[in-house]
């Protein structure tokens, strides 16, 4: 027998139980993006290399899967630009199309080719799959889903306080205890405007993120060895050692910050989508939220978020799930001029990202998938063969037409198999229809778990079957 | 200002609207699908070349789109080999990947590779987009969605008969009239063998094809251009001239095909898949379902048709819409062999694939969407500055929590901009709230299709917005 086929390094196939999982996290990241206004869109899965080239720094360009031009690629490609080393140059010739890396890229170009379609503050969320030819590891994919949802068009705070109503609404859905890490770039901006070193403040960032573990001394002698002048690490210490409440925090800042203008407007901005937040309990019944009363348990100003990506300019956001160490599950922030790169500048857009694929590895730590997702067949007809199929065949259409998943064993083969197969699909329930059932019009309904058997006419096992979901 | 960016040629954005209904059509069919114990799976974009190649044929080795390999992808590659004019075997040296052409073939690849996992018969479902790199043209796009569900591992026609009443069904629910046209692989195979003229099947189908259009006489001469005998040709008379209902052609039929066993095997089987079909009535209340007597009028047994893949080697089927000109919306039928391929042989399948694209034309052509296929925003609350927002904020958040789509304009500007905004996105419901609404705990809801306005309290709010859907 030949080789076992497989599939390429760093690509996942998805069996229907983990389809069924998955389909739940989309599901429900989707229905809360509809509950306040985001409609869908899909973009190619190929855009033009000339789309995608130069926006996520060199090293993406490089992690970026390139399409091979059809037909005749090597047409009017001259002999020296084959025989080189520079790939990079050869790949530009031999390649137009790449597959979409991210979400924001297509969305930017989309706003951009669709301006005159659209009503803005255009509300989109896009969930689909992305490609990077990055090094395969342990939870890092070449293929995986983004769940993106973006408003472009205005400035308006309203729109954080949404995004983050949202990251509430949808880890409460799926019962994942959550903190949401709040911080502005304008801030850090102000930070390095205050000690001038305004090309230092990532290395602050990361080396204020370690004081809980290796302490203040040690926190300065890092910020030394970056380089950071005394009189600016002494400007740093309130930073560094800042704690209290959210409102003791902005507090604090509002001083250190006092000269600087784009340091306070962040300060700001922070504040007002916290004030928000807090006046805006949620009204609907059975609404269980951080949000009613504990918004601190909830929201964390945190200066040493600085997310990675460099376009953000206003509030970023991280999600930390509280009881699994997974690192950041959800993120976003604003940006201010996303489709300036597509010759459409001024659009202010803020967005959110929920990670799929970590999600997904959380609700399986803790087990926290509902009983109900499943698309598994609810109902096994066994096939005692033609006479008894005949009799089956219009009682499993009834039920279908009642919204019960219902199969009949396609082949009049062994009992032992056709009841190995209901247990390896985890099907619930048996229906027998032998010699006695049928005279009497009836079904033999045997429960799977219990092992118990009951007969019943068709009506009532819909109603039975109907009650387990 | 720059160039407007734009998008692969063959290729589509999806805009909100159209998100609308192509997730009506794929959800209406995986929900069919589910009721019939279906499961989904879903596989990766990319596939090895070894996977792909060689499985559509020459041409469609030419239509699969290839991956560039990352990093150094010259490395190993012999200057001769890159001079030459032989792109195919370049390709292979530059690819190792590429992109799925079709969900046939990835599921073959993914039942051989999971054997050991999947409970036989395996009946999956799988809605992903496909790539070929076939030229562009009016309904002929290089990024497209199949539908497909496929059961292996059993050679019921039990199976076939699912498919057929999962047909019904499904386009009951689009309201879609259509006719499916049945045949077999078998009758074929057995006329070919009555005639002595094996490989002249699909000249002969095509041929009898043109019966109704070009009469008897220019049917005859074209099997003559063809090269088919006048012995052959006699003998194709009564198979040319065939009518009547559908037991009555295979009546016909089995004269015809007395002599050849294979024949008289491929009628048998149609014969059974119609006969289960009309005893199996539907017993659901309000199925008003063309299966419900009149299994005539839905199903044809139409000798002509063939389908172009060579794998079929049973049933064959496919649908036509009645009132739409359109060719083929769904079809598929039997393989006996398809893991054979990757070393798996002996599993017997049967498939079905829903053509998508052109069921989204025939609704549209027919203006069949219901009324409720959007997810677009029920209601906006009119943004009149931070007091009415404040205001505004609790109120839309417990609309939510009941489930209905609720926006609030992010920024405070002109009425009119935000009533035009309303207008664009096609919001039903106008919700504000100035100074005598919140005096009043109320807000002044108003349809933006009647002008009307109302004054409500929160619940009335509710109650009024959730009655319209």
């Amino acid at each position: 027998m030949a080789q076992k086929p497989s599939i390429p390094k760093g690509t996942r196939d998805f069996g229907p139980q983990e389809m069924s999982r998955r389909n739940y996290i989309f599901n429900t990241i989707r229905e809360v993006y509809s509950l306040y206004g985001f409609q869908q869109i899909e973009t190619p899965a190929m855009e033009n290399l000339s789309t995608l080239m130069g926006k996520y720094g060199e090293e993406g360009d490089k992690l970026l899967f390139k399409i091979l031009n059809s037909g005749d690629f090597l047409r009017g490609i001259a002999a020296d630009d084959l025989g080189g080393g520079a790939t990079g140059h050869l790949a530009a010739l031999l390649c137009e199309k790449g597959l979409r890396y991210d979400l924001t890229v297509p969305f930017a170009r989309y706003v951009v080719q669709h301006r005159d379609e659209l009503a803005l503050p255009f509300r989109r969320y896009q969930i689909q799959p992305v490609w990077r030819a990055d090094r395969p590891q342990k939870g890092r994919y070449r293929e995986f889903y983004q769940c993106d949802a973006d408003v472009v068009g205005s400035d308006s705070l309203l729109c954080e306080v949404e995004l983050m109503q949202i990251v509430d609404e949808v880890f409460r859905r799926f019962g994942i205890r959550v903190c949401i890490k709040i911080n502005n770039r304008k801030i850090l901006s102000g930070i390095a405007e205050m000690i001038g070193e305004a090309d230092k403040i990532t290395d602050i960032t990361v080396a204020i993120d370690k004081l809980d573990k290796i302490g203040l001394d040690a926190v300065n002698d890092e910020l030394r060895q970056d380089g950071i002048g005394e009189e600016a690490i002494q400007k740093l210490q309130p930073i560094i050692k800042l704690s209290g409440s959210n409102a003791e925090k902005i507090r604090t800042m509002r001083e250190v910050l006092a000269g600087s203008e784009v340091g306070q407007k962040g300060l700001d901005e922070v504040e007002t989508v916290m004030q928000t937040l807090s006046n805006s309990p949620i009204e609907g019944e059975n609404k269980k939220s951080p949000f009613n009363g504990d918004l601190e348990g909830l929201l964390d100003f945190d200066l040493t978020l600085a997310r990675g990506l460099n376009y953000y300019t206003g509030c970023i956001f991280e999600v930390k799930a509280l009881d699994v160490e997974i690192g950041s599950i959800t993120g976003g922030g604003r940006y201010d001029n996303l489709t300036g790169i597509f010759g459409m500048p001024g659009l202010s857009g803020v967005g959110i990202s929920f990670g799929a694929d970590r999600i997904y590895d959380v609700l399986n730590q803790l087990d926290l998938y509902p009983e109900a997702v499943t698309t598994a067949t609810q109902v096994l007809f066994v096939n005692f063969g033609e006479r008894e199929t005949a009799y089956s065949l219009p009682i499993a259409a009834g039920l279908r037409a009642q919204g019960i998943r219902t199969e009949i064993y396609p082949d009049a083969c062994k009992m032992k198999k056709q009841m190995q197969y209901a247990n390896q699909k985890g099907i619930p329930f048996v229906a027998m229809t032998g010699e006695t059932e049928m005279a009497e019009g009836k079904v033999m309904l045997k429960d799977m778990l219990t092992g118990q058997q009951q007969l019943l006419s068709p009506d009532e096992m819909t109603i039975k079957l109907k009650s387990r979901g």
